[in-house]
């Protein structure tokens, strides 16, 4: 990376941390050659999505992999150029505690499964990087907190959008002032969702239904964008019991919350229609993201003065994923704290539990 | 109008009717010299909108005008001409019973005179096309339903986006099943209001805020995309009670409407900032307006298969306010209900009223 470069991509998110963002991410100078080594524990979908992004990381490299199926890692071990030596099954795993080229362990396992290898994890000596959500419960995000200071181990929840060019543009424009005194948010995030049996349905595996997994990005838009914490929510479900995906987690949970500044931020949770986007309006203008939160071709568009025109985001260095990896490992070789520490996914997680109370008892709950 | 026009302009209407809209605006044959005469009252600034469209009216003209000045309401008959036989004041309005050239009088007052002008127009033997909302209360709007309908006369409610062809046409598309089964909607509807002395923001004259004079754009979207009626909503009020325009009315109010079918509307009321908008989405595919219930300029596109198109609505032969204008006096002609009669004002004024105590007692509302 050039001076120049370098510069650019430290002002951008030093622009962002002067307006009161989250800490941007720690970028101090590493040693070029220097990289963490992660064990990417779950090879399911998403691990077909993170894999391929170790080539463009700078300070992250796949030294490990943790599957059910030991045939399964060594066909995945062979395309990443991952050692016999960091194979792991989940009986094995915490033998992992001996294997000095993991650094982090990458939890991608179904929600329910993210307390305990967390914890396992933490136990054996290593960093973790945590899927969203972190977990089923809230109390169960506070012992991976515990174990994982205890351990003096790194928690980051894998928030990849706080990396993602056009939503660290939207934070930057949101709090500015260019689009005024900030007054809604409206967020949307859903998709038809398919196979009956999958684990996102179950409930002991997902934790819940479409809020869990999808609805989780509205949320995060509305207080990413907002840069406040809700003081208080007002859910709606709607679910087809009778349809044979619902039976154990609910399908559409759709939410108001309302924030100190009196900003209210009107959050679309569902697994029954497709949705992507979300829109910050002020007393000045709106900026409008569609899709926002894709693994790529997000765009933005902006409203002032009676003009609406696209709004291009400045390029970042990284993308969302090699961003989001390169960010714990920086943050393990430098002591600091990642932008988005498991404290960060416990405050989601219980709005999401004030959400599907609130549901539950047809009342808006004080956070 | 040729045949070919009439017919298609018959076609377009017929086949809403068939899809199950809300029954089509009468449009049976009249002698084309035929208009039923309007008293307009109140010259305010939406007057200025509706006045010019009666050159476009084929069954309406101005016959009267009614005024606090004598003097404006010359102005105003000089340019639209209107003869001094049919100007008023407020205080000899009920005078207008021997004026034959009046069969229907526009209310264009603020809204807590709505109740009162229009019994006294019903009791003076006129036909009545109330502005929006209906009234203050649900109570005054019963009161004004059994007041014309014990005068035999027609009650109608200026809800002009019914007579929008973009509107229209999301109504086809929404009910056609082109968008699979509908699962959300999204309705916005706001701007960030002027001038703190305008009546729009006494509680008296309007009732309340946002919700009473934009806010019930979204509210009317919601029920007339879906075609139902809402079972339960859960409503947020976020109003700064030190800003000098929110002393006595709400600024933003926004609601969550939950619909026998399952579908759920989000829905945003704001005097903060500018919104207009709705989306309808279904498992299938969705369709936006952006504008939505412009004066012109209204705008929808559709996403389905993976893609976004505009999506241009078919011209209908009036526009949105000749439309409506004509449709009362065809009622009139021809003793048919218009398709937003007292009855569908008096159903928004009943679920405004829920929204109002669903945000008061931080519960949601069941209907």
């Amino acid at each position: 990376m050039t001076f120049t470069a370098n510069r650019r991509r430290l002002l951008q998110f030093g622009a962002l941390a002067s307006a009161g963002l989250t800490a941007a991410p720690a970028f101090a100078a590493q040693p070029a050659d220097r990289k963490m080594g992660y064990a990417i524990m779950g090879l399911g979908t998403y691990a077909d999505v993170i894999l391929p992004r170790f080539a463009e990381c700078r300070h992250s490299r796949v030294t490990a992999l943790v599957s059910g199926s030991m045939e399964k890692a060594r066909r995945y071990a062979a395309q990443y150029g991952v050692p016999d030596r960091g194979l792991y099954t989940y009986d094995t795993f915490d033998s992992i505690r001996d294997n000095p080229e993991v650094d982090i362990v990458y939890v991608i396992l179904p929600n329910g499964l993210h307390h305990e290898y967390t914890l396992r994890a933490a136990a054996a000596g290593k960093h973790v990087m945590c899927e969203k959500p972190m977990a089923n419960t809230a109390a169960e995000a506070e012992a991976m907190i515990a174990a994982c200071r205890a351990a003096d181990r790194k928690l980051m929840i894998g928030y990849r959008s706080h990396f993602e060019s056009n939503n660290r543009e939207a934070i930057r424009v949101a709090r500015s002032g260019e689009l005024g005194k900030l007054r809604i948010v409206t967020a949307e995030t859903g998709f038809n969702i398919g196979d009956p049996t999958q684990w996102r349905l179950n409930r002991a595996l997902a934790g819940g239904g479409s809020m869990m997994d999808i609805g989780i990005y509205s949320l995060q838009a509305a207080r990413y964008l907002t840069g406040e914490e809700p003081v208080s929510v007002s859910a709606v479900e709607s679910t087809d019991r009778t349809d044979i995906r619902f039976k154990e987690v609910e399908d559409t949970i759709n939410f108001l919350l309302k924030f100190p500044s009196g900003v209210v931020a009107d959050c679309v949770s569902t697994y029954g229609s497709a949705h992507n986007r979300y829109r910050i309006v002020g007393t000045g203008g709106w900026l409008d993201a569609e899709p926002a939160t894709a693994y790529r071709g997000n765009s933005l568009k902006l409203w002032k003065d009676g003009q609406t025109a696209a709004h291009p985001a400045p390029d970042l260095a990284t993308n969302q994923f090699s961003g989001m990896l390169d960010h714990l490992s920086q943050c393990v070789m430098t002591g600091s704290e990642p932008i988005v520490a498991g404290e960060e996914g416990l405050r989601d997680m219980r709005i999401i539990e004030a959400i599907y109370a609130s549901a539950r008892e047809g009342r808006t709950i004080i956070l």
